[in-house]
């Protein structure tokens, strides 16, 4: 008995985890490409971030950059997708996937990092880690267009 | 009457032109993001194509790049979209566009060039001068793939 409560107490734990977090945004290869980077040895941020990174929006999260205000309406989630940066020849090709972070807008949800949930998986698609406010803490560089860095290139 | 005649001419002209010609494919950055690379200085092809460049698929020649195929169905239509790489700091950003090319699938019009159209279009968006047979002379290096270098990174 005192197994089969512990099992249940597991999936139950389980699944608060899951509706905790946020799904793997399955098909973001679709969505809109915004702009694209490379980081290179050096760069503050090459530890953490390192490659070539593309960002994709979904149609809120477009619908945020082609918008006077930038500002992002609720349901936008924006995908960083960072890949290894290969050199071949004197030319920079893209290399299997690092990770891809994650941000999502529900003021609700988010309160204490201003409205945007953040999140990470790895190269297989599982969660990773990482400490929302810390990634906050870095977007405050982006406060004046609602925390986003990106700009869609047109 | 003559100069009346020569206008007509003129107008015919340009009308047969603007047929013969490709319209520049408003709405592309909006197209599926196929994939990226950086042609560097000492490249081959660095005259013609140095900087960072993305690859853009419409939904016809999406479908070519998902099929097992690899061949392109007809009205397929892909971007090559070539920025200027700048460096900023150590990291590689985008600059202005230089220009963009244009394979267009139509196997009735193109049959010199093996069903495919090639376009340029400058930063502005006017058609450039180019010799589409040098164009499919060099993409004969993609014969097994319908002509087609790249590949959909998923």
């Amino acid at each position: 008995m005192r197994s089969k409560a512990a099992v249940g107490l597991l999936a139950l734990g389980l699944g608060v985890l899951a509706q905790e977090g946020f799904p793997y945004p399955e098909g973001f290869r679709f969505w809109t490409h915004v702009k694209s980077m490379e980081i290179q040895r050096g760069h503050p941020l090459y530890e953490a971030f390192g490659g070539l990174h593309h960002i994709y929006a979904n149609p809120q999260a477009l619908a945020g950059y082609l918008s006077g205000k930038r500002a992002f309406p609720e349901g936008s989630v924006i995908v960083f997708d960072l890949l290894e940066a290969r050199a071949e020849g004197q030319a920079l090709v893209e290399g299997p996937r690092k990770l891809i972070g994650v941000m999502v807008k529900d003021s609700r949800r988010y309160p204490e990092t201003e409205g945007w949930g953040y999140y990470a998986f790895g190269a297989d698609g599982k969660p990773l880690a990482i400490d929302p406010k810390a990634c906050h803490a870095c977007h405050q560089g982006a406060a004046n267009t609602d925390f986003v860095f990106s700009a869609f290139r047109p």
